[in-house]
């Protein structure tokens, strides 16, 4: 029997939080195989998916940066894959690539365009290059160093700062010379940004005295908030920023699910305090990727930045209950599904 | 008999709409004379009095970009006063001047550094010290040009329009070549966008269509929001956002006499539309003051800025009434309290 591949595509739009089964369909067809290959193509099977919040975002029809997922279209990510065959000279069987689109399929066919060779430094692990070393770290980095610009002894707070992005925009900030109060939602996570990362206060939101904490934490206010998180760690922030603060507006995990957004009260400090609240997507430093990973490679092998990763196993089959759990909190680091180890040989 | 001055204090905080008989306290008391100048003073009898609505704020306790008036302080503006009496060789008896500070009374003494002589250009008006060459006009024009930086071509939206920075900020907005939306609170404030300032489209906010024709006068979305509203507007131009929009958070006048501010739920859209949304305030320009006025003084004269102004009579009684009517929408164009006119003679 010819080799079967599981994809996961999107079957209905999500309303509030993803219900996995509902959401997604999974269905096995029988995989592509070298002879489906047309010109300048590479047929992959996927190792990592990235799960991010964003991906929330794509799933519904409104306007943004990026079309939303159609129904029926298969779910899209970022993924590290290995060349099972290729008809463009660039990719030979074997390779380890990264490729985007429509990835949530084991076994796929992909337009050269949209694959691109990982490579490492020396030491890195293979997941680096969807982690600290890929998109994640790219976002911290221009987020951190283009729109928050801290400079040596301000304030910076971090929210989500135990995720993926945080824990690199956080320790990017004690490299630049700041005073850094990450913001995570449990004491394991606080006390990793503590300890490992070296982060000068770290806060559990959950803490019923948290606001009073966070206060307490800021007492020259905030230069640079990095938000990943919005709602009301965002309002918080607004209220306890300094003038001129730089609001870096990464990402919202706490509206991404809701069906009734709560707009920060405090948006007024916006004028009193003369805050730059600025939003940036990845794709708009394009131009500047090599030398942001240049950099971070360097900080990596330095033992400057630390990252962590939290893997789901299970296979593609668990990418959507994976996706889901981003939401609850379930990850330190960069979270990733494991399709499929590889360790284990390619077959076709 | 001696001169009586009407010194007009805060008397308790505003909760909510300002009342005025309670908010404030009126009194009569023997004006000071030229004999009570130290050194470096100057007597002042009031003319003009501004009403901005950041005054309302400077009323909460709450921290911001200057302390707040406290109880028992005379009410704090802008002024257009003439000098009574001089102990500073900068001024001379007669002299027309602008002063800041606690300007609520109708003969004050202040310290010489707080006035400055007016200079207006060939054909302006008294006001115009106040209007578009004073702080509104330098609000307008550093807002519009330093943080909307809008292009040619572009889309522009101002709310509050028929206001008095509104008004100066679209009108800058067309001479930089944009294409300008007004938003304003009734048909004859539209028409006088249109007609008279060349607006290529003012819509009534209280109009039951707004939400609708608010969204077919974007067609191209917004690149530059110049927002002196806040609130509904905010939110609506937040969703009707192009991607790298410039949000000019100049003022919340919708925000700030309620108890209970409802944030914008689109928030989000700075993330995905990578939005740049920056407050500011004069001070933060004041060494570029000079530059600002000349410009503007030069379309005043070329005719292509436009400006009406709305006096409050009734002396500095009426002040806290006008200041209420701020508000209510009452105004087009700058809004003055006419606390006595300049043709009337000074009298000690």
């Amino acid at each position: 029997m010819s080799r079967q591949t599981l994809t996961i595509r999107l079957a209905e739009r999500p309303k509030g939080d993803i219900v996995p089964d509902k959401v997604f369909k999974q269905e096995k067809t029988p995989a592509p195989t070298a002879a489906d290959l047309k010109d300048n193509q590479v047929l992959l099977e996927t190792l990592y998916l990235s799960l991010d919040p964003a991906q929330r975002g794509w799933l519904n029809d409104t306007r943004s940066y990026v079309p939303p997922v159609q129904i029926g279209e298969v779910m899209r990510g970022g993924a590290i894959s290995r060349v099972l065959a290729s008809t463009t000279p660039k990719f030979s069987s074997g390779d380890l690539v990264q490729n985007s689109g429509n990835t949530w399929t084991e076994v796929g066919i992909f337009p050269g365009e949209a694959v691109r060779p990982v490579s490492l430094p020396v030491g890195a692990r293979l997941t680096d290059a969807m982690n600290v070393l890929g998109g994640t770290g790219l976002t911290a980095y221009f987020g951190m160093t283009e729109i928050g610009q801290p400079k040596s002894g301000e304030t910076v707070v971090v929210s989500g700062a135990a995720g993926a992005t945080g824990s690199v925009a956080a320790q990017i900030a004690k490299i630049m010379g700041a005073r850094v109060v990450g913001i995570c939602g449990d004491d394991e996570k606080a006390r990793w940004l503590r300890e490992d990362l070296g982060l000068d206060v770290a806060l559990n939101y959950k803490d019923p005295d948290f606001r009073k904490k966070f206060a307490e934490a800021t007492p020259d206010y905030i230069d640079v908030f990095y938000d990943n998180v919005g709602g009301e760690q965002l309002d918080m922030a607004l209220k306890r920023a300094n003038k001129f603060a730089r609001f870096v507006m990464c990402g919202q995990i706490s509206n991404y699910n809701k069906t009734e957004i709560v707009g920060p009260k405090n948006i007024g400090a916006v004028v009193t305090m003369r805050i730059r609240m600025q939003g940036f997507i990845i794709f708009d430093y394009a131009e500047r990727w090599g030398e942001a990973r240049k950099q971070l490679a360097q900080w990596l092998s330095e033992g400057k930045l630390q990252r962590k990763e939290t893997i789901i196993k299970g296979g593609l089959a668990a990418a959507p209950e994976g996706l889901l759990k981003l939401f609850s909190g379930h990850n330190i680091g960069k979270m990733l599904v494991e399709v499929k180890n590889p360790d284990d040989g390619a077959k076709l």
